[in-house]
């Protein structure tokens, strides 16, 4: 099948207390589509960027079969930058600088060659671009996701809730959930966030895994657990990746291939974690990938048949 | 199998954002033995309680197939007594009141009927008392496992250290594991956990599920999604009791039966934070508990074949 992405491709600047990058590329859309091209070969993207963006990394984007023609390059304009700091224990960051650039009047432009895509993901953006993408799409993919952030939640809580009840699935961390929702308890916000109009929903608790639900049914995965996380930059973004382009190459939105491809979007996201920015993920191979779900299986299956026929 | 258990019988009064109790019955050896009560039907306790424990309840712990010609009734004393409350988050709680009582001098007695008993659980005491019922049995079991808590930490740790190095296994929370090993990485603090000497460890993460180790083997067993905890007094022990019960009552102890057994140890422990105290766990049956069972393999179960093989 076929994926579209709409998302950020940006310049990041990131201290952690391994060390400290200068501009390095990032950006939700580059996060997604690198991570979704383990899996999907027919992917496009809607983004924006500046004069300033190196095309030597456009060429890669392309040669991860990522078609570009839906990212416009802005002649004297300069790309978004945002820059950050995580703390000691790595679960919360300062940002330093946000430079929206070229990302502040971004109006997405879907291509024709874009219109028959299957499945949609929605990168962070504001609630009003992630709208107007649904909008001109001629058709409507099988599975429309976002993601967000808890930023739209402060500025613009009735935009976001209209996005929200366009799309199928929504994607946030715990404390979005818990902003989003007012409710402490993950399945009580699990329940309100479902009621604003999505199907189903994707709670991401960082180390302590993720959630899928869907009508009754919930789905607990885990994280790996890690020796060190490096930079997190972007692990979110690469979940998300792995999990739509999974479900689009396998072409199966049933909640059994779901749960599979929280698996594949998790085990891509323990790869990110390892390096600063997009570099284990522009460097490791399809064969990694796989060894590190088969590490997923070990770690979360069992078998309980024993005592259930007891 | 068989299994022994040393660990408070007691009094406990609680307060929780959803109510308050009288004195009610606690103690980590009495939610340990009820908990392994649903597998294993031969167990014996070590405990102490004083004059005022009340005989019914003693006779309950019975009903369970629970021995108690270990369990000493001090005559003119008083029961050990705990009093705490919970804050809004349900993850954090002030202790109130603590009063020794009969504890402050237990000298547990192993009786010959439990000499032969092949699993053995040291609920959380005083290392001193945890490594003295050790040597007080003539033949080691197959698998000895113990609890403590940051207490011992912070006032006998040198203790601590023996009494762990004399166990297989060692179940405690992510907190108490982070403060035992000074790594805040749970992947690093096991690696220090285990070099201490004990060759299999559990951390409890609370609503975020438990992690097994041993040697290079991980297993990351979810907590079930619970819309509301209404007294999380008691899990901890709950699930070290469901854990033992089902180890001892298969006699298994590799890796595979061990996932199993976490898993019964986190459905007994998910219902015991239903009601106040042992409530919940003295009305339910073993269907109950094997429902919730299935629940856990609905949660974290996945089929990941068709990826592996691609």
């Amino acid at each position: 099948m076929s994926l579209l992405t709409v998302g950020s491709v940006a310049f990041d600047a990131i201290e952690t207390p391994f060390g400290k990058t200068d501009k390095i590329i990032g950006g939700a859309g580059t996060y997604i589509a690198l991570s979704a091209s383990f899996f999907e070969k027919n992917q496009g993207i809607c983004a924006v960027v500046g004069e300033d963006f190196p095309q030597e990394m456009l060429d890669k984007l392309s040669s991860h079969n990522v078609n570009l023609e839906g990212l416009q390059v802005k002649k004297g304009e300069k790309t978004f930058f945002w820059s950050g700091k995580y703390h000691n224990d790595m679960n919360t960051r300062d940002t330093l600088i946000t430079e929206l650039n070229v990302l502040e009047h971004f109006d997405p432009i879907v291509p024709d060659s874009y219109q028959s895509h299957d499945y949609l993901m929605l990168g962070n953006l504001s609630p009003q671009v992630q709208s107007t993408v649904i909008e001109r799409m001629n058709k409507r993919p099988k599975l429309v996701a976002m993601d967000t952030m808890n930023f739209w939640m402060d500025i613009a809580m009735d935009d976001l809730k209209k996005t929200i009840s366009m799309v199928d699935l929504l994607i946030l961390n715990d404390e979005e959930a818990r902003q989003l929702s007012g409710e402490y308890s993950l399945v009580k916000a699990a329940k309100k966030i479902k009621e604003i109009g999505c199907k189903y929903l994707i709670i991401k608790k960082g180390e302590h895994g993720a959630l899928l639900f869907h009508g009754e049914e919930v789905f607990y995965a885990p994280a790996l657990p890690l020796e060190e996380v490096f930079d997190p930059t972007g692990a979110g973004d690469t979940f998300a990746g792995g999990f739509m382009g999974y479900l689009s190459a396998t072409d199966d939105i049933s909640f059994e291939n779901m749960k599979r491809a929280v698996i594949v979007g998790s085990a891509l996201a323990s790869y990110c974690c390892e390096k600063f920015g997009t570099e284990k993920l522009t460097t490791i191979n399809k064969k990694e990938v796989e060894a590190r779900i088969n590490e997923f299986v070990a770690l979360a299956n069992f078998d309980m048949k024993e005592l259930v026929t007891e």
